[in-house]
C-alpha cells in the first residue's frame, strides 16, 4: 500500500505495460456495438427530418408496413409521452421531456436529421427501403442556427412552451433563450477603473463534433414480462439505463445493459439516441433489434460540442496585473435546452486570480442537433476568448507570454470563479515554469512562421463507482468494475490493483461488468474514470488484502493485526514469528476457499476531491501566405497529471486532444445551407486531422500529485483539449500579427487576415 | 429479517409467485447454449470411436484440413498433455490426467464415443464431412462393460497405468478398480448373531441418463493475448473454468466464462466435454468456435449415472430391530476413476440406527462413457438395495413397512455412517408418521396392483457461494448470483431478498453474473443453491440493509443503531423520535447515492450445516399379466424440504424426480451390442418416461427448518430421487409377490419373474 504520495519507486504505477485490449482491436476481435449477432435478430432503420424546423402534420406508415420482411412501424405515438407540466420549469438538463423528443419527434422536428420514424425489419435493405415508404407532410417553418440571432425578438421559437428559467409566464414570451448562469467576484466597474490597458473582442467558435471512429450501435432484446437487455456502444452503460428506463418508463432492475467494446466517445456517447427506439420496436416485434448509425446519420442527428458566440473584456495593469475581466457567452444547446453554461462559467477565468470578474453564459436553442459533451464542455471555447486576449494583453504590454500568465496564476488557496477552494497543491505554475524553460519555448522561428501559447483550466468531477475484485484459487486476480474502457482504464485500474497487492500486472485481468452485475458506476467522462473508479478499485483491493491477512492470521494463530502484507507476501509483524514462512497470494488463495470462503472486496463510493488540473501548449504553425493554409509544424503539450498511472495513455490522451484541437481551431465546421440542411455530413468534407495534417505531438508530463488520491491521480483527458484551439489561433495570430477571433481559421479566412491592411 | 426459525408468517418465503425466467422460455427467447451467435464464426464437429476399446495407431488428418471450408483440425496432440507422473497415485476424482484424456483420446480409445479429433469450419455440413474424411488406423482390444467383471482377472484392462489407491506397484498388477471406501460401525459378526432374520440378495443398477433437453452446447473465442470468452451450457461456470483451465494449462483469470441459460442438467451439466476442444479450434483459427452435441453424441459420450452391482446383507430381531447390515457395491465408473463411492458408502445405512454396519464400495473402470452426476449421485441405486430388503425384512416379520422403518429411523443427535452428527431436528420420523397417516397409505389395491414403499436419505452439501445486491436509483433492486438457475434460483433468490427487504418481489431482477463479473460459486448441484447461495443472498440483503439504515440515519442525524428497517422501511427506535418519518427504500435510493455513493451488499461464503434430508415414496402399479408390463397408477412424494421458500418449484422437483425415478427402475438402460457399440442412442430407443406414461404425482411437502438457516432451507432436489426407483420395484414386488433386484423391470423380466413358480 502506497498512501505516501511523495514515494515515486513504484513498481507499475508510471510504467508502459502491454495494453490488455490491444491484441483484441488491432485483430479486429473486440467486440463492439454492431458486432453482437442475435438468432432472429430484426435491422432497425430510422426516418430523419429533411428540414431544419417545421411542425408535423401527418405520418403514414402504411405503406411501410405493407412491405414483406417489415416487421413494425413506430412515431413517437409508440413512445411514452413526456408532457411539459409546468412551465416556466426549472432549468433541468436531461429532462425527459427533451430527450423523450430528441430520440424521436413528436409535434414538430427541430433540426435536419431529427428522427421522426423508425421501421425493424428482416434486413436492412428492407429497413431502408420501408423508410422510403413513409409519407411525413410537413408544415415547414423559419429555422435559427446561430446562438445569437436566436436570442434576437423575431427569431423563429423552437419550443412554445419554454420560458427562460425564472421568467414570468404571465408577462414574459417564450423564449429559445433556456436560461443563463453567472459568476462573479469583486467590483467589475473598479477593477477596469485600475486597468492600464482593456481588450474588448467578440469570438466565435462553431459546433464540431467527437469524431469517434464507430457510429453509435446498439442491439436491444425485449420479453414479454418487460425485460430488457441492451447491448450498445456507450461511455456509461448505468447512465444509458438511467436515460433509457425514464425515457421508456421502465423500472431500472428490469433494463439490463451491457457496454460493448467502444470505438472513441469523448463525451459523445454520455448519452442515447436510438437506444429506445431499438428497444420499442423489439417490444413490438418480440425480437432482438439491431440499429446501427450510418455516418451521416451520426453528423446530422448526433450532438457536438457547442457552438459560441463570446463577447469579452480584459483589463490589466501595466505590470501585467489583470485587474478585471468580463463575458458574456451565448452557447449554442441545439434544439434542446442543455448547453454546458456552468463549466463555461467556471472554465473563464478561474485559472487566474482576478479581483473583479463577471460572467455570464446563456443556453440557447437553435434548430441544430442537441449538443453533447465533447472532452470539457464548455471549457475550449472559454480558453480561446481568453487566451487569446491574454496575449493579445502580452504583446500591448511588451511582456513576455508566460510571464504574464505567472503573474496572475491561481495557486494553493485560491478559489475557481465558482467558489471552490484549490486545496493543496496544484500545478499551474510548475506547468507555466516548465514552457518557460522548454527549448520550444525559445525556437527560433522563421518567416511565415508564428508560435501560440495557452493555458487550460479544469475542474474536475469525482461521483459514484464502484468496483470488485476477486481472488481466484490459482492467486490470478478478476477485477471488475462498471466503467467503460475509452482511454485506457482497463490498464490504469489493473496498474493499480498490482501495486497494491504487490504482484504481477499479468496475473490481473480487467472486464467491465454489465449493469445487473456490478452496483452503479458513473459514465467515463470528465475525467473522472482513473480518480474515482480507481479509488474504488483501490479499496477493494485493499479490502482483498486484508481478507487475505486474515486467512494468514487465521492458519498462523495470531491475531490479524500481527499479520502484514508487503511485496504480494504475508508476513507475520512480530520478530518471535521468525520461524513462520511467509505465504504469498497464490498460497493464500489456494487455502482461502476452504477455510472462509472465496476471497472478494468490493467498493462503491462518491468520489470527490479531484480537483483543478491545468494544461499548457506550445504549437507553432507556418502559414502558406499565397492560400491562407496553416500548417502546425511543431507541437509541445504541457500538463499537471498529478501522477501518470499508464504513462502511454497519458501522453495518448495528451496527443490525441491537441489533434483535435487543431481540428476544432483550422478545419472542422458544420455547413448548412440556406434550408437549414447539413452538407458536410460525412469524413471527407466534414475535414478532422489526419496524421499527415499534424506534426509529431511532444507531451511534458508535470507530477504534481493529487494529495485526495492514494497515487496522487489528477484525471488527464480533458485539460489537454482546453487549451488547444487557443493556442493554435494564437500561433496564426503571431505568425499573421492580425487578431483572429472567428474559428476554425480556414485558408479564405486567413488568407482574408492577411491581406487585410 | 427472520431469524425466527418457527416464523410462518412470511410475505413472499412459502408462496407460489410469477416465474421470472417463465415467459422467455416458454417464448423461446431464453438463450441457451447454440443460441449466441458471433460474427466470423467456425463450427465444430467432433470424430468419435467406434470402439468400445482400441488403440489409436495413426491419425490423417491431410483430406480433412484440404477440404474447401475447414479451418483447423485437431487431435489430442493439439491439447496440453497431462501424463500420470507418479502410479500409484493418491486416488483424485478429477485428475486433469483423466479429464483430458475424457475430452479427447490420446493413446488409446475407451469406449464408443470416445472423441478422437475435431475440426472447425465455415459450417457444420462442411465440418461433419470433414470428420468423415480423417482416417484413423485402430487396434481394436477386447472390452469390458460391467463392474464385476471388470474386478475380474483376466478382464481387459483399461489403464496399464493405474493401479488401485494403496496398493504396491512392485508386487501389484494394474487393474481397473480405481480405489475403494468403506464406511463401518460396531461388529458386524455380532449383529448378525443377533438376529432372526438375515436376508442377503444382490441387486444391480443399469446407468442411466440425465436425459436433459438441451444438449451440450457452446461458443468460444480467443485472443492471441491468451485471453478467451466461453459461452456455454452448464451448472456451473466457475467449476468449469477451473476445468478447462486445468485442462489447457491457462491461468484462470485469463478465461471468463458466462453460464447460458441451461435446458436441463440434473448432475450432467457438473462437468466437462467439448469446451476446451472448441477453445483450441478458436486459439488455432482466430475465429468463435462453436460446439453443439447431437443427441446420439449426448448419449455415446456425455456421462451418465454410474450403474451398480450390489451384495446386501441384512439382519434383523422380531421386534424389527435392525441389528447389522452390510454392503458390498461395485460402481462404474465408466472409462476414468470417478465413481461416487463416498457418497454410496454414506447412503446405504445412514438412515438407520443400526448398531453394525459395514459397506465396501468399488470405483470400477469399465468400456463405457465416464459417468457424471445425476441427482444425488450414488444413492438411488444403495436405495434400491436397502429399501427392497427391508420390504422383505418387513414382510417375512408380518410387521407393517412404516413401522419397521420407524422402529430404526435416525432422529437429532444420531449420525450417519460416515460420522456427521445430525445436530438440530432431522424430519424422517416426521416423514415417516405422514406417510402412514395418508390416505394413499392404506387405499384399497385391486387385483394385479401393488403398493412399494421407500425412503431416500441425502447428506447435503454446501459449500461456496457469492451474491451481490445493489439498490438502484429507482428503488428496484438488482441481484446477482454465481448459480446457474437449472430449479428455479432466480425465483429462491429474490423471494429471499424481498422477504428481507420487507418489498414487493416484482421490484428485484436475479441474474446469473459470468466468472469475470462475480465471486466464485460452486456449482448448481448437490441441492445447495437455495441454502448456500442464498445464505449469501440473506447476507448481501442484509448489508444492504444495514447500509441503508445508515443513510437514514445520517440524514436523521441518529446513531445508526437507533434506526431499524422493517416492512421495506427505516424508522427511528427512539420514541423521542416520533415526529420522524419513516423512509421507504425508493426515497433512500435516491439520497444515498449522492450522500455516501451506490448502495451494494455482498457476501462471499464457504456454507456449512445444510445437513440430512429425507423422502419417502408411495407408488401404486399395475402390472398386465400378458405382457409384464408395469403401469405406475398412484404416486405420492413426501419430503422432508426444511421451509419451501418457491413451493411449485420444491414440488416440481419432487415430481420431475419422481418421473425420473420411474424410468430409472421400470424402462431406463443403455443397451451395447458384443461390440461395446451403444445402440439406442436417442430418446426413441432410450426410453424416458413421458407425461402419458406416468400419474399425476402428488406431492406432500412436510417442513422441520434447518435450524442452520435463517429461513430453514434444507435443499430439495436430490431426496426425491433417492426413492423412487426403490419404491416402484418395491410396488412390482408387492404386486407379482416376487423379488425383483436387477433394474430396469422392463416387461420381459416381470414376465418372467411372473412365470417363474
Amino acid at each position: 500500500m502506497a498512501d505516501d504520495r511523495t514515494k515515486t519507486n513504484f513498481r507499475w504505477v508510471g510504467k508502459n505495460t502491454a495494453r490488455p485490449d490491444g491484441v483484441d482491436k488491432v485483430t479486429g476481435r473486440a467486440r463492439y456495438g454492431d458486432d453482437l449477432l442475435m438468432a432472429g435478430m430484426l435491422h432497425a432503420e430510422i426516418l430523419r427530418s429533411p428540414h431544419a424546423h417545421a411542425n408535423i402534420l401527418s405520418i403514414d406508415v402504411s405503406k411501410a408496413a405493407a412491405l414483406a420482411g417489415v416487421k413494425a412501424v413506430i412515431t413517437s405515438s409508440d413512445i411514452p409521452d413526456h408532457p411539459l407540466s409546468k412551465p416556466p420549469y426549472p432549468p433541468v438538463i436531461n429532462d425527459f421531456h427533451d430527450i423523450s423528443r430528441n430520440v424521436m419527434a413528436r409535434e414538430k422536428v427541430l433540426y435536419d436529421g431529427h428522427a421522426v420514424a423508425a421501421v425493424a425489419a428482416t434486413s436492412a435493405a428492407i429497413a431502408r427501403q420501408a423508410v422510403r415508404l413513409i409519407a411525413v407532410e410537413y408544415e415547414v417553418l423559419p429555422h435559427v442556427l446561430d446562438p445569437l440571432d436566436a436570442c434576437g425578438p423575431d427569431a423563429p421559437l423552437l419550443h412554445d412552451d419554454q420560458y427562460t428559467a425564472g421568467s414570468d409566464r404571465e408577462h414574459d414570451a417564450p423564449s429559445n433563450l433556456a436560461r443563463t448562469h453567472a459568476g462573479q467576484r469583486g467590483d467589475l466597474e473598479k477593477g477596469f477603473d485600475q486597468a492600464d490597458i482593456i481588450i474588448e473582442r467578440e469570438f466565435s467558435s462553431q459546433p464540431v463534433h467527437q469524431g469517434y471512429i464507430e457510429p453509435l450501435a446498439c442491439i436491444a432484446t425485449s420479453s414479454e414480462d418487460g425485460n430488457v437487455e441492451l447491448w450498445t456502444s456507450t461511455q456509461g452503460h448505468f447512465i444509458a439505463r438511467g436515460l433509457i428506463a425514464g425515457v421508456l418508463k421502465m423500472e431500472l432492475s428490469k433494463l439490463r445493459v451491457t457496454a460493448s467494446e467502444i470505438g472513441g466517445g469523448f463525451g459523445g456517447k454520455t448519452t442515447i439516441y436510438g437506444e429506445p427506439v431499438a428497444i420499442r420496436l423489439s417490444q413490438l416485434t418480440g425480437r432482438p433489434v439491431r440499429m446501427v448509425m450510418t455516418r451521416p446519420e451520426v453528423f446530422r442527428a448526433s450532438g457536438p460540442a457547442s457552438g459560441t458566440r463570446t463577447r469579452i473584456k480584459m483589463g490589466v495593469r501595466k505590470d501585467g496585473t489583470i485587474t478585471a475581466a468580463q463575458a458574456n457567452s451565448w452557447i449554442q444547446a441545439g434544439a434542446f435546452k442543455g448547453a454546458p453554461l456552468v463549466r463555461a462559467t467556471d472554465s473563464f477565468f478561474s485559472a487566474y486570480t482576478i479581483a473583479n470578474v463577471q460572467v455570464t453564459t446563456y443556453d440557447v436553442c437553435v434548430n441544430r442537433p442537441k449538443v453533447a459533451a465533447y472532452r470539457a464542455p464548455g471549457a475550449p471555447m472559454a480558453a480561446f476568448a481568453v487566451e487569446s486576449v491574454i496575449n493579445e494583453l502580452a504583446v500591448r504590454l511588451g511582456m513576455d507570454g508566460v510571464d504574464i500568465r505567472l503573474k496572475n496564476a491561481v495557486s494553493e488557496g485560491c478559489e475557481s470563479l465558482l467558489g471552490v477552494k484549490y486545496n493543496g497543491p496544484i500545478g499551474l505554475i510548475e506547468v507555466l515554469q516548465k514552457v518557460k524553460s522548454h527549448e520550444h519555448y525559445s525556437a527560433a522561428l522563421k518567416p511565415h512562421q508564428g508560435r501560440g501559447i495557452a493555458l487550460g483550466y479544469w475542474m474536475h468531477g469525482g461521483g459514484l463507482s464502484s468496483a470488485s475484485v476477486s481472488v481466484l484459487d490459482d492467486g490470478t486476480i478478476s477485477l471488475a468494475t462498471g466503467s467503460p474502457d475509452i482511454g485506457g482504464s482497463r490498464s490504469s485500474m489493473r496498474v493499480m490493483a498490482a501495486e497494491e497487492l504487490g504482484i504481477d500486472i499479468d496475473l490481473i485481468n480487467t472486464v467491465i461488468a454489465d449493469t445487473a452485475s456490478i452496483a452503479y458506476s458513473y459514465q467515463t467522462a470528465g475525467s473522472r474514470t482513473t480518480y474515482a473508479t480507481g479509488m474504488a478499485v483501490i479499496n477493494a483491493t485493499r479490502m482483498v488484502i486484508d481478507k487475505l491477512r486474515a486467512v494468514a492470521a487465521k492458519k498462523w494463530q495470531v491475531p490479524v493485526d500481527e499479520v502484514s502484507w508487503e511485496a504480494g507476501l504475508a508476513r507475520p509483524v512480530k520478530s518471535t514469528a521468525d520461524d513462520i514462512k511467509p505465504l504469498n497470494l497464490k498460497e493464500l488463495a489456494k487455502m482461502a476457499p476452504g477455510m472462509v470462503g472465496p476471497i472478494a472486496g468490493h467498493s462503491e463510493i462518491n468520489a470527490s476531491g479531484q480537483g483543478a488540473a491545468f494544461s499548457a501548449q506550445l504549437v507553432d504553425v507556418e502559414i502558406d501566405p499565397q492560400t491562407g493554409f496553416v500548417a502546425p509544424i511543431r507541437y509541445t503539450a504541457f500538463q499537471d497529471v498529478g501522477r501518470a498511472i499508464s504513462p502511454d495513455y497519458v501522453e495518448g490522451q495528451m496527443q490525441g486532444a491537441a489533434v483535435q484541437g487543431i481540428g476544432w481551431a483550422l478545419n472542422e465546421e458544420y455547413i448548412y445551407n440556406d434550408k437549414g440542411q447539413l452538407q458536410n455530413a460525412g469524413f471527407l468534407d466534414y475535414r478532422m486531422p489526419v496524421a499527415s495534417d499534424v506534426p509529431m505531438i511532444d507531451t511534458v508530463m508535470i507530477e504534481v500529485p493529487n494529495p485526495n488520491h492514494p497515487y496522487g491521480v489528477r484525471g488527464v483527458g480533458e485539460p489537454p483539449l482546453i487549451s488547444a484551439p487557443a493556442a493554435v489561433a494564437n500561433a496564426v495570430e503571431n505568425a499573421i500579427g492580425k487578431t483572429m477571433s472567428h474559428l476554425p481559421l480556414t485558408p479564405p479566412k486567413v488568407l482574408k487576415a492577411i491581406e487585410q491592411v
